[in-house]
């Protein structure tokens, strides 16, 4: 009669930030950093990879990502919705077909999104959450053994809800694997606005302010499809300063 | 037969802040700041001046109030929900009797509140808000003819969940009025937050971190009355550094 051993395993935490100005470098040296930014710069990262993207190199400067023009590389960028002049296109996922960035490498600067790439540089792990990319990215960050933080855009340093509601579905699937623990309200709250988010997403994304801001610039094409779920499989992943697609 | 003239009133803007890092004091130069941190301080500065307080003086900094403490001031004063060696008491709103504040001064220095008072003293007016006076104070708030922000005290810089289901309750009683207009997205998720708390309060607010804490720390005999509605009429607003009851 042999004796059961049971293995109590700590749980990993997860902790959810809603915007940049409230992240703690110094709190999530040993996190996996998933920065979420739905509309548009993690969808259209997403969609990059699922085109065929080979690397994508985030650059917060816009001078930076001019320089990088000048010298032959395929560049993304804008400001506040807007292309910049001297880029090849912006940040609508609909850009990054496979005709333009299949096999490429492409420099990527926008408002909110590719600076706070930069910002969680000292975490373990940076990767790209978005709806486009959710079930894999989710199963993914299950197979790693590693506390998670859900580092939501917002725009700006304030608070939005779509880049919550995303985050609230990404912890909801993760809290479910019983693997993860949290004390964190904001994990909490995102949660519960995801739960009155998805009967209806596109409708409750509707009150938002970067809706009206996207529709008044008539880029608000691609909104539909950013709610998306499980468009690829792909996860960026950031290794040396450059993203890359793990799967 | 006259002309009808229909005045078009410009609606007052109604925007909330989830945390003192993301106030941004340029943008609120002319709007009513309610400062909310319902588990403790703002609850136990709308029970002073229930109780009779004539004044609150809040301190930021520890040694100044311990200054105020040597020249006989009554010292209210606590870091972490413990109270501080040298003060009469702590922050819980069970200390601020008839007895103890009636007709007095109380320098008063807490954890979160008194430091994001003087952070908001940049705003065109400051007032402090909590479940204890939300009546009076919507109505307060309505009379006035101001923009508002919401200034959520959070719990050392982060989101927490009961000083947002607070201001939403609040938004949600001034949306109501028709006065107000919010394209804020922070507004709006604290109204949906309130709407699932609502229906049970003290449930919904049990699984907050800082329902956790107090619970720890032995602190949690008073959060029943924090969550009660219209224990008071009192509206404590700030004049030249100093809280004073407007009603």
């Amino acid at each position: 009669m042999g004796k059961t051993i049971k293995l109590i395993m700590a749980k990993r935490k997860l902790e959810t930030c809603f915007s940049p100005a409230l992240f703690e470098p110094d709190a999530h040296i040993n996190s996996i950093v998933v920065i979420i930014d739905i509309l548009r710069a993690s969808s259209a990262i997403c969609t990059a990879f699922a085109n065929g993207a080979v690397e994508i190199i985030p650059i917060a400067d816009v001078s930076e990502a001019k320089d990088y023009k000048s010298r032959g590389y395929l560049v993304a960028a804008e400001r506040d919705g807007y292309v910049l002049d001297f880029a090849d296109f912006g940040n609508s996922p609909f850009n990054f077909t496979k005709e333009k960035v299949g096999g490429k490498t492409i420099v990527y600067s926008t408002t909110n999104g590719t600076g706070i790439i930069n910002l969680a540089s000292t975490a373990y792990m940076t990767v790209i959450g978005s709806f486009l990319n959710i079930g894999a990215l989710t199963q993914w960050l299950i197979k790693q053994d590693s506390n998670i933080l859900l580092l939501c855009a917002g725009w700006k340093n304030r608070f939005n809800i779509e880049d919550t509601v995303c985050a609230g579905a990404i912890a909801e699937i993760l809290m479910k694997s019983d693997l993860y623990t949290t004390i964190c309200d904001s994990t909490l709250a995102a949660i519960d606005l995801w739960s009155l988010a998805s009967p209806d997403l596109p409708g409750y994304i509707e009150k938002t302010a970067q809706r009206t801001r996207l529709r008044d610039k008539k880029l608000d094409d691609c909104i539909e499809f950013c709610l998306t779920p499980d468009f690829t499989d792909k996860i960026p992943v950031m290794k040396n300063g450059i993203l890359v697609a793990d799967i």
